[in-house]
């Protein structure tokens, strides 16, 4: 099961994460805190060093842990009923850099979802606050045990699945993105998995021109949810 | 005057860099280095760590240091004369994370140069190269003095510049970006620099639907670059 709490540790990993409009439930501190915590967390638990030190998980609370609610992911059934429509599904990501780079791309592109496989994969922590920018509080991300049952559900509903694979001679501007998009990239070393890549109604590329073998994930998702974006402006 | 060389310290930093392609002239360590770096580099130097700390930086070498040539920058000659061409002009990033994937992608897209500034920015060192997947080395990266005179140079070439900036209603799509051009990304926080933007020939935005307040510059860059890959596919 799910823990219902998550800590934050330290001041500086507590301020980014009130900047990234987290909601912090507690703080627990050696010493008055800084003024930019105190303004906004009105619960403040002083305690030792021994209490923090054992609630801490990496020992860098430096003083000050914070206690959050663990992130809520929404559901299948918070996708909206759009015409037009992306949802962007992550074959396994595993780094929370680009996992929070995709989801702040995913909302500035006016995505209704994005949706993480459960196992295996990068989940929203603190650090994918940072490094979404908040954006995890703005677009439902869905965490689901079955990547090709979220598949199934999104074609019941109307979407078309595009994966995006080098695995194919077709590039994403000849491929009509109109409507009810599923988005869905792969893993950083391997891609789009075989029986998903399967599933999927199209298989589509970015195309490379240079020397290196391939495009930072996070980045190659925002190229392509731009392309879907354009089409459907 | 600057360095004629760099030290990159530690193994896994090390090994690293030579994933990325990276020539180490010399190692300095206090022990048989490990076999991947051995393999490579034959210029082997053993020392004492009190050696190794006179060299250290951030004393982080854990017995082991590379000396490697530092960068070596491309002129505006070594710009190829294309008639479908894009240059990528970064004014001011400062972040190397940032820089190195905005050069990766730049790449990856078959851009033919990267300008940037040598001052109050971020320039190439062994963390960009990581960043960047080695793609430092595949494509011209040159660092000017002012950027409005290269972009004055790049206009007498025959280049139209584009900046990317959110005060325009221009959006990215609606621009003709066939041909030679010249993108101007601005520093994370400030954008393009109003002298630059006043210089630029035209200023264009990629549409933001949610509500993060930007994108990440590297993200932008991305998917701009790719809209120029688009138009003059």
């Amino acid at each position: 099961m799910q823990k219902a709490y998550e800590y934050i540790e330290g001041k500086r990993a507590i301020i980014e994460a009130l900047d990234a409009n987290c909601k912090i439930k507690r703080i627990f501190c050696m010493s008055k805190p800084d003024k930019k915590i105190l303004d906004i967390v009105k619960n403040i638990e002083y305690c030792d060093k021994q209490k923090l030190d054992s609630m801490s998980h990496h020992g860098s609370h430096q003083g000050i842990i914070a206690e959050v609610e663990s992130f809520r992911y929404a559901s299948m059934n918070d996708i909206p009923d759009n015409d037009r429509s992306l949802v962007v599904v992550l074959d396994h990501i595993v780094d929370a850099g680009n996992l929070g780079a995709i989801i702040r791309s995913a909302d500035a592109v006016g995505a209704d979802a994005v949706i993480i496989p459960k196992q295996r994969a990068a989940s929203i922590t603190a650090a994918t606050y940072k490094s979404s920018a908040g954006a995890v509080f703005n677009i439902p991300v869905i965490q689901v045990a079955n990547l090709n049952q979220a598949l199934e559900q999104l074609k019941s509903r109307g979407y078309w699945s595009y994966a995006a694979s080098e695995h194919t001679d077709t590039l994403i501007w000849d491929a009509d993105l109109k409507g009810k998009v599923a988005l869905i990239m792969g893993a950083e070393h391997d891609g789009v998995s075989p029986l998903v890549l399967k599933n999927s109604d199209f298989v589509v590329k970015l195309p490379i021109d240079g020397k290196v073998e391939s495009l930072n994930v996070a980045q190659a998702a925002t190229a392509c949810m731009y392309e879907w974006a354009r089409q459907n402006a």
